[in-house]
């Protein structure tokens, strides 16, 4: 059911035409009310696509009544053709639903520096109004999907409410919204006011923290619609506990399924003497090639770990630095300590804990190792 | 002849036994005057290998006689022991040649956080004394090499006057030094503050720009040594380009034997509003996985050029950027230009030109292209 769980949304995924090779290509979610409430959070890449300019007009007013998402191509760097394709994207599923096209956000996924075909966008966009249901949330899914090998959906239930989600994303994942289209419903009763500020909470502690391959997308929105059908208005720190653990849900999914990967990196960061600290640290692990060449290789090669945090700005002192993979303290106040033989790598979780011994803060940052198939599947994506 | 063409130097290159293999493992500089100048620079990494920690209090007093580097282990995050490790092969070599321990620089390269035998290394010390020679530069090439294929050498000639250079550096090639240990020797009658100004002028724009793989080392250093026995004193600016010629020769030689790269990518940014954007947008692709993935595959995939430059905080206008790539101009003010198959990238070289259009600054980094071969090494490195 995923986005069309709560009640108040309709949905649709169909193949318009736009990949090659036929496969489900265009996405709709229509909110049907009473509430026509939304927030969303773009990329932070300064290199914008077309349908970002567009959706970041859209959501100023906090009014949206559809969102309308293609794969197939990013119409990034497309120049003002791309950007007369997402308007008249918008437009066409605005005529057809009876609204106005400056309520339709619109999202593209694919190669950079491709041009759309605008009548097949229009004409898709008509289809895919005709193919709404209750239930077109799985079709929604799947239609986002680019490198995905699978949908990722979440439902998450709260008193008389609930919380529906889905996400593509397997490349390109990094901060700025690790590189990822989401969009979540719900049908609490909430102003745009409060969905932004709960989308900014769960999004920092969620998707802003997967950072599988350090590549920052040009694409990147996650959306939150309300539907206010529930008829239920749920205590603030509430609904970010649900939206929160629905983010992390997704994100995990993301990570599960980053391209090629073969282990799910967790890098743990604590005693930082600030939380910004604790990300820096985390992320200069997580971008480190060579680290994530030796965890492929089931290699628990910690000196790359501590190398890689030397180059931050975080505060530690480097021989008070303590490091744990998979249980075993490898290395403790800068110094060997448990032979590196006693750790497993084999499974594909793998959990790095830092000890910087500078303070109380924390944060945890997901990555992928870097694999023969991620070096595969992207060299040859655009061919 | 390399570091023993400029009169006045002796070295030495054997097995000392620290490597497994049995391949050579000990290098041995030696600087027998006139003058006992030097400069050095290190790793800007503040987890810094015990030999930096040394070297740094040796280069204070920019006097120099000699310097030993072994292969086989970095001897970083290896405590008081690894430390006092890295003092007894400074004596060691004081010891045998007569001179204060206080003027020998140690460098090493390897695994991080294991510790060196402190005999093996004693021992190799005074076998490293003894074997020395004035035709020694090649054997001492040989010995810092880790995962090199093949020795990095130069020899540029002044008037009167030459520099000699050995260069080792494969993996974690990236700014701070681009990883690696450097030696360059010069007969030119200099003092350490005319060295000190010289080499900072020539490591800026050579092995600063390296950036094969994001990954900043511990142990970097590079030493220049003089020992004034031509009687020449060169020209300031003559003397700073013939350094720069030497040391952008041991650059690309580094590139060119990049673990596991089938492409040696120079990325030249013009156009920048500073020199400081240029390079900042150049380390951006640099180090952009997708795109060196895309060059692995001989994929003009430009759109991940300008995803990368999105990222920083140089100045530009994503849409007045133009990139070409070997020759041919793909994008236009941020938009597709001439079709992606006319880029022909199976040839080694790859040159990519970003012109940025918001100044008259510009840069070059040379980096690598991402392949299974680098995940490969990467992943085995410690096994």
């Amino acid at each position: 059911m995923t986005i069309t769980a709560p009640a108040g949304f309709e949905a649709a995924g169909i193949a318009a035409g736009i990949k090659q090779s036929g496969n489900a290509d265009l996405a709709l979610v229509v909110n049907r009310g009473p509430l026509d409430a939304a927030a969303a959070v773009f990329t932070s890449n300064r290199a914008q696509a077309n349908p970002i300019l567009w959706s970041k007009q859209v959501i100023r007013d906090g009014v949206v009544s559809a969102i309308i998402l293609n794969s197939g191509g990013a119409n990034c760097f497309t120049g003002p053709q791309g950007f007369q394709v997402t308007h008249r994207t918008a437009e066409a599923v605005a005529g057809a639903l009876g609204i106005g096209a400056g309520d339709v956000l619109v999202c593209s996924t694919g190669l950079i520096g491709d041009q759309l075909d605008g009548d097949v966008l229009e004409a898709g966009a008509i289809a895919a109004v005709a193919a709404l249901s209750d239930e077109g949330g799985e079709d929604a899914a799947r239609a986002i999907m680019t490198t995905d090998t699978k949908p990722k959906t979440v439902v998450v239930g709260g008193q008389g409410w609930s919380i529906g989600g889905i996400a593509k994303g397997a490349g390109m994942l990094a901060p700025g919204l690790a590189t990822m289209l989401v969009v979540l419903t719900t049908d609490a009763v909430l102003d745009s006011a409060a969905l932004d500020e709960a989308l900014r909470a769960a999004t920092r502690v969620t998707f802003d923290r997967l950072d599988s391959d350090g590549c920052m997308s040009t694409n990147d929105q996650v959306t939150l619609l309300a539907s206010g059908a529930s008829g239920v208005t749920p205590e603030p720190a509430e609904f970010v506990a649900a939206l929160t653990e629905a983010c992390r849900s997704l994100a995990l999914q993301l990570q599960a399924d980053a391209e090629g990967a073969s282990h799910d990196i967790a890098i743990e960061v604590v005693g930082a003497a600030s939380e910004d600290d604790a990300v820096e640290v985390g992320r200069s692990v997580a971008r480190n090639n060579l680290f994530k060449a030796a965890v492929f290789g089931n290699d628990p090669n910690w000196g790359r770990v501590l190398a890689a945090i030397g180059t931050t700005t975080a505060a530690f002192d480097p021989y008070e630095v303590d490091v744990s993979m998979n249980g075993v303290r490898v290395c403790h106040a800068g110094q060997p300590d448990r032979p590196r033989e006693e750790v497993d790598l084999t499974p594909r979780a793998v959990h790095v804990l830092i000890e910087l011994h500078a303070g109380d803060a924390a944060a945890t940052i997901w990555t992928n190792d870097l694999t023969h198939d991620y070096v595969h599947e992207n060299s040859a994506y655009s061919s």
